[in-house]
């Protein structure tokens, strides 16, 4: 089957042109001109933008009491055609072994895009530490550790980073980590609460930028000493995405995402009444606006390098999950779904509002995220011999984000009634048509494992 | 006339992959698989690179008593297929005029590769600043001013700098600035020379490393007065660099560029005995070596964007020109040649040497310098409608730079006797192929100008 | 004669202790307990603050046509008991002569207070600048240099500067500079003026904030590039703070100093009606009230070191000399009194509001001008051996500051109607009252020239 | 009994001047000329210094197995009159009676310097925190924590750091940290010792540099984050005190000591054979040379207040309790003795070298470190009603330090053969001469608790 897109204007990382792409079964054969007698089919992209299908390289499926794969067309009829999923490792069960069990018990079958997978070190001892040489065999180049979270079996103190960092950088995975100071949050959150401070108002007091800044600080000192790569996962202010700008400005390989709800959502949502702030807890917890202004600038200046959803579909949503909290807000299940939305937020919030051109919308929200997960560039361009991974984006389109028309099948969308410019008008996932003016057309199933290679960008112009 | 130039390796500044590119007359009509059918000729680039002809957007043909475009065949075998040539404004003439009379009279009918103009400011004075909302109707969309170079008509003071920082703003035209200290020159000369230090290696004596870090801080700070961009050509040292990534770090939209030369040589040159020192007299000089390490961290990391040759081919050459400071280094002509070796020493000294991967090598080399200039997407890139400006890489060449294979003309090579890895075997422009294994198969007159287009790299996300 | 003023409190720049202090002749003979029987007149500081005299490091009398030294009552009421006085240096005379001509016309006979001198290059050539050794002999171990004032023939270009602090190094001599970016003042100030914008409000505008922080950065680079001491004198905002601070933390001996009314006054002054802006018209101009705070910061954590009045009554006052730019901001001559006020402002506004300490109100306003103006100890400190400068304050006092209790001799006073707390109650001049609650007691003439020292504070820890 | 010090030169931190010093009781009863009648004896100082006695912030009598106060002469001969000692906390005792305690049995009766106590947090629980504010009943105002030291019962993790900032700062104690990063060290020494890395040289390797400076960041960001000021001691780097010097330019209240070792001995010392580097074991370790020199422009600069001894003079010296680690130099006990040789160290190394003036060796040694224990101006100043501890300081004397002139009573000196200029010829406390060219005159248990006040200097402008 041979498809070609016609008439649109192709935009990547770097340029915008105008030129038709050629799909040839599961990849992109040819761009340019004099096609068509090559085509089974012909799609007119008139008036359209031919992105590359988004890559968002940190969401939770399963992990986490999140919802799963069942739920992944959501991701597809909003132009994101692969996701890279955070794979809780069990109790009892190595790091590698939970990968397969995962990917067996959790994924294949039900994923309905292609997916990367990074390890999570719950159990961080030596025994799994050692399993880090061997992730690139099961696919997976990147492991995340915790900072946060004191007193889960999960929560990773130093000497575990630095050994994970150690180990890792002798081949090649990337370390990634969730940066929250552990014991500052152990300490706020009872302070807050022997205050008789429980409502949601004090989630973002709980977790101050500063605590965000600090572990940020000392995973980048440990990344030194390791002489080792590091990724910090959803930077949420300005404070410590200058702990990142400073460290790269050293010389130092440390580089960090955001999600979309810290460049289009501010703190006072969490003061809303009637427990809607519930909704908007997430850790880090969202920031003033002056730090969702100063994201703008740090992805738009290459200071932060991608752009992810973070999604996180609780399940039993706001009406069960998060009401858990309704007395305790530290006891609120954090995440909210955003897979769906990402590409149509910082569209909309970003090249719209003249914030970032529209190749630097390709480049954090599908080249980088694909470059940092070493899936690049089988994924993240638009370049012959690459996945045939393709949005045609109508930018005409007006509309309203709402969780009516949401597949993420939760009770809430975070950014209800916010309004929508452009949409993923097709999508088409590995040469099929998958999703057309957000109805998802593709199967369960049908999204694969994209293999990680070591050695992703972070360790682009690494030196031993 | 169609050219398909197969099984070869495309490198652009983002991606490298393996595949097909269709030629069909000058421009790039398609790239893929199956695309034999369609070309009059097949090139083979089995085990080869494929890259964008090269974009040098700094150099000086004819101005300042250079050779010209009749030396111009010495870009082409280096694989360099368009250049920025800066035009000086001749006496008692419109800055506008400028360009025009120099096409006329120094470039049509010789150039041997394509051109970009940028405009010199010699008469700094409100006539020539008026003139620059007029430029891009003669396809210049840059000009540069000295802060260098006190006594001559050409110097321009602060004033001048931020008058045309804030009318070219209102344009698009991006000010470049060639950014030292005059005053501190003029002492500094006078000191040695009065204290009988006339040889070569007082040169780098003369203008210390702070006078261009001062005045290119000096230029950040006049263009954060103005709010406008800024481009600072031929960066040499860390401290100079660190202005400019402090500058970014705090949004500024100010950029630079180095040079081949800073990349390779380093001051203990100057100190060559039987005046060879002056081979290596240039503006600003040569550095000691822990700053030509840093300038390439500074290319790895993005601190610095572009490398040019900033070539000058002082008439008279070493024999002559240069000897006419035999007894006072600052009577020494500067400049040196380079055009022809830029590629091919960044690809030795960089990639080979590991300091900058393929795609950086493009980047740095080709697509920025284009962009840089305003003339990207039709130059500088391997896409689908850019000129078919392209550059068959042979990585297993092995070689010596020397002037007996320069053809740029004039009678020493900065670069003699240096060890050369990689070649570029055969160099398309246009779509015809101009050189071959060094020698150049095109002819003069061949080159045209290519319209700048104003809002360049330089205005990406500035705000007014 | 012999005085003991017993029973205050001494503050020093470091301390704060009881014990009373013996005056014999002209010097402070001892301190402590048990001296009554060596005094033949004691003076009760019960409840009261006793402080050296105040050191105003920068004033200007007769200079730059305002009034002098028959009005430097006004400093002695005010506590200050020695005043840097800036000498201009005529057209046609030396430097050294300027010094010898300007005491002897101007000063001696008249001076109410003791006085250290300051040179001025009026005449920035190497014949002045070969003076600068032969400062020390005439007393003068300081000579500012003009940045600003473009036309003017003291405006000072780099070369000069640059020149200046290679001279005077060498003889322990600090060079001081006036830093504002001459060129940027001069366009700007010709474009408010084509536009319309003549009135007061403008003046702030046309000598924008990072004109002066880019003039103190390019002073730090040329007193690197020398490798010579700098002082900068009224830093009036945070970006040319920083610019200081920032040279301290790479070991650079840039200093700075502040004025009264940087630390009270804010720009918005200049937007009074009736023409009433023009007496808040001073070089630099005032700032926004957040460089105001920040000012504070740093002379509290040391970033600046000393506050002076920058004292300057210009002939004719307001009714007539500042309206000579009733039709044009740039006519006014700027300046404005303060030598009176400098003490009790910073008192009232430092000490009373919170802002800084009774030690650190010494450190700034006597200790460390004493110290940078190289008359320490015999000024500026209340130690044994010390000349007798002490003032006798009294925290209790109440008022309001006003031009009926000034005694400057011009028709307003830039504080008019703000409140005072504290007072010099009695103001000791070597050894004799001069001054009690407002009423000048001394004669004119008593007033000597103390000899300054080179190798003043810049170069306290200087390296050749 | 009265004692009058004639003819010598009395230098502060600030000044420098020739007095006479009565000395009446235990006190400094007047400062000046014409004293004599006054004395019962008087003593020539003719060519000598005066400075106040030595206070010595930091150094560890009988805790952590050191040798005690029967050793405290050592100081006293070495002209300190004041140490700041560590309490250690018991096992099962509050932290306020484990200084009632630790005085009663340790201290009183023995003592033969006066002394300010500093509590250690040993048992880092709520009821220790809940104690600081009852510190400064018992004399004490000032708090330490052990961020090193993994596993031990001090051992405090970031949220007892937190807690007992937020707590001291309301009672105005300093918290002080001991700052390095105790899970980095452990994993170090694991991996050395795993690999057969045994010896003294490689106990740097296993606590590097940049393991201090995170944990030195790590407090910074802790401080602001509770808004309270924060004092660091013994840092021993440029990274590390760079972060303070950063915490300062951002205004925030933290501060930093080094010690006599860290300004004299570098890491090489660690490498000498025959187990002779176990002498030079202190944590943290001794830094490179380069390190070395910055620590002196980092006194000279104020970046570091004070220079302390931390004095520890291990119970069995070098030929029992050092050789514990003689196969494991993780066992190794830390600590050097070095109380009685820190003046003439300091004096030697850093006036004598032209490093730093001799106000700021008075700085440093004496007045900030009173300043800092909040027993100012008691201790650290001469001034009329300051205690009578007064060094006579003669510059001539030329001499070796050895342990054979050592009071200290271990067996061994740190600086052993180093070369010593001048000499603390005669050391009054509290108005007795108790030591002379290096003979202890006095007697055991003279020495008194100094009640520290709080809201010492690491307060001073602390804004809640």
């Amino acid at each position: 089957m041979s498809i070609l897109i016609k008439n649109g204007t192709i935009v990547t990382s770097v340029n915008e042109y105008k030129a038709d792409v050629l799909i040839e079964g599961e990849k992109i054969a040819a761009i340019g001109t004099g096609l068509e007698g090559r085509a089974d089919q012909v799609v007119d992209a008139s008036g359209k933008y031919v992105f590359p299908g988004g890559v968002d390289e940190h969401l939770h499926y399963n992990s986490f009491s999140s919802l799963g794969y069942e739920t992944s067309d959501a991701a597809a009829v909003g132009g994101t055609t692969t996701v890279g999923d955070f794979v809780v490792q069990p109790k009892g069960i190595g790091l590698k072994d939970s990968i397969i069990k995962y990917k067996k018990e959790a994924v294949e079958g039900k994923a309905m895009v292609d997916y990367v997978l990074h390890g999570i070190i719950m159990d961080p001892t030596d025994q799994s530490f050692n399993d880090i040489p061997f992730m690139p065999e099961v696919g997976v180049a990147s492991v995340k550790l915790f900072m946060a979270y004191k007193g889960m079996d999960y929560y990773a103190t130093d000497d575990s980073i630095f050994k994970a960092l150690q180990i890792a950088k002798k081949c090649g995975v990337t370390i990634m980590v969730h940066a929250e100071n552990a014991d500052i949050i152990d300490v706020k959150v009872k302070q807050l609460l022997a205050a008789g401070k429980t409502g949601t108002e004090n989630f973002s007091l709980s977790r101050p930028i500063l605590c965000e800044a600090e572990a940020t600080s000392r995973a980048v000192y440990m990344a030194k000493m390791a002489n080792a790569p590091l990724f910090v996962v959803h930077v949420t202010n300005r404070a410590a995405a200058e702990v990142l700008r400073e460290a790269r400005a050293e010389g130092v390989q440390a580089f960090g995402e955001t999600c979309t709800h810290y460049l289009s959502l501010n703190d006072k949502n969490l003061e809303k009444p009637n427990f809607e702030g519930a909704k908007y807890v997430c850790n880090p917890p969202l920031r003033p606006q002056e730090d969702v202004d100063y994201l703008w600038e740090a992805i738009r200046n290459g200071w932060i390098l991608a752009v992810s959803s973070d999604h996180c579909a609780v399940i039993g949503g706001f009406a069960i999950a998060k009401h858990r909290g309704i007395n305790d807000f530290s006891k609120i299940p954090p995440g909210a779904p955003g897979v769906q939305d990402r590409l149509h937020m910082i569209w909309t919030y970003g090249v719209e509002k003249g914030k970032i051109s529209r190749t630097k919308f390709v480049d954090v929200c599908c080249t980088k995220p694909a470059k940092i997960c070493g899936i690049y560039p089988q994924k993240g361009e638009i370049d012959v011999g690459s996945d045939a991974d393709i949005v045609i984006f109508d930018p005409d389109y007006k509309g309203v984000f709402s969780n009516e028309t949401s597949l993420h099948d939760t009770d809430y969308n975070a950014f209800e009634g916010f309004e929508q410019i452009g949409r993923a008008e097709k999508v088409f996932f590995r040469g099929n048509l998958v999703a057309e003016n957000g109805k998802f057309l593709g199967k369960e199933g049908q999204g694969q494992q994209v293999m990680a290679k070591p050695y992703g960008l972070c360790y682009d112009g690494f030196r031993e």
